[in-house]
């Protein structure tokens, strides 16, 4: 049918196949009733099951029906697989920004840390781990709400509670504020939770560009600003860059 | 990731979003957490909508899960609506070919008819709705074998009744003339269950391709066959275009 994309329909098909059980099914038995060539019905099989719809046995190479698709309620990514896969990547980032890092996850509509580096230095730190902070208040959850409409509304309808002068209050000054951060693909907050601070996010994409979480860092103004209290392109650079190797990990095949 | 399909990638994390539920979803708001142009957005979720996986609530125009995706262990399409969808398609083929014509779905790897028009004449006819028909010695139940490999497989180990001294009662033999059926888009058999009666099957399609019933015409050996025994090609067109034509709609809009 026009304007259908077909890789779906064809999913879609696959899926139904598989679930129809309770025998698995070899990729020539699916190329072969849906009449397609072998190679077509792989890589849709292969695709499936790299987002977890689909399972291969590695002994009989027959596929079923994957986790990811009963328990398609559930988180899209777990938070421990999560921070298993960022865990080297905050290290880097920490070392090369010299600030502490932070990675972050909307757990039950609220901006948790699941992941705290303490900045490279002697100073010290509390840490972070499990904290949850203000989601319109911060870097970090700004990036995590700006990707996640329900949890937005819920936070705006919620109350934004000032936390200095600078914290946005208002509605439709967050809206804006995260409309602007999905259109340059990150994140800053400066003095909007505690006066002094500023942090720069950005977000964790896996398959399909689905957000499951956000990497910022935190710190002195005067360190993460620039003269004109604006974070400073080469640390938004590096975290950007840092999210998109998270990302690339993420959506990489599983080990 | 290379190799990847990635509107398969995509439609799995729009099909995640939907889950993490409980709110229905604008296109906006899908195409803002994944990153995507709002036109991509929503050609992922009219196809998804398509196939059953999304629904539309027509008053909000927002998205959820769609019940083919709860239900997908069910059968791809239900018998009822098939033969609804069928029914005109198969008066039309009955009246041109002037043989009986017998829609066939497999119902627990048993191949049944599940709609069955007379032939247009005066002769004295019994209603095979509902019969339960041999999978390997008719043009019908080969036609349903050879897009379902797990039925196929039941039914060789079952036993290849003979039914004439032409039923296909050889395993390997049965698996060669499925492949063929493949091959060649449609199936004959001819007086493999019945001495002097003959047919010509042709799969009916639904979306990405899945096989979700057969239809054919079934008669006398010399109106089906050529003076050779074979089907006749002007037949065997006219039972394939139906059978497309019905796919056509299996897979157009849902009424």
């Amino acid at each position: 049918m026009p304007g259908m994309i077909q890789s779906i329909e064809r999913s879609s098909a696959v899926l139904r196949l598989l679930a129809a059980g309770p025998d698995r099914l070899r990729v020539k038995e699916i190329a072969d009733a849906l009449g397609l060539p072998k190679s077509t019905a792989h890589s849709i099989l292969r695709t499936l099951e790299h987002v977890g719809f689909a399972e291969q046995d590695p002994r009989t190479a027959r596929y079923r029906l994957g986790r990811g698709l009963t328990e398609l309620g559930k988180a899209g990514l777990d938070v421990n697989e999560l921070r298993s896969r960022a865990l080297d990547w905050a290290d880097t980032l920490a070392a090369r920004s010299v600030e502490s890092v932070r990675i972050g996850a909307l757990q039950s509509g609220s901006a948790r840390v699941v992941h705290h580096v303490f900045r490279p230095d002697d100073t010290t730190q509390s840490m972070d781990n499990g904290l949850i902070i203000p989601a319109h208040a911060t870097s970090l959850g700004k990036v995590l709400l700006a990707y996640d409409a329900p949890a937005a509304d819920a936070v705006a309808r919620a109350g934004l509670d000032a936390y200095t002068r600078r914290t946005v209050t208002n509605r439709r000054a967050l809206a804006g504020s995260l409309g602007e951060i999905r259109a340059q693909g990150w994140g800053g907050a400066v003095e909007e939770w505690e006066m002094g601070r500023a942090g720069i996010a950005a977000p964790l994409r896996t398959f399909g560009g689905l957000v499951v979480g956000a990497i910022g860092i935190y710190g002195p103004v005067e360190r993460i600003c620039d003269s004109r209290q604006r974070p400073r392109p080469a640390l938004v650079e590096l975290v950007c860059a840092t999210a998109q190797s998270i990302s690339r990990d993420l959506t990489g095949p599983r080990s």
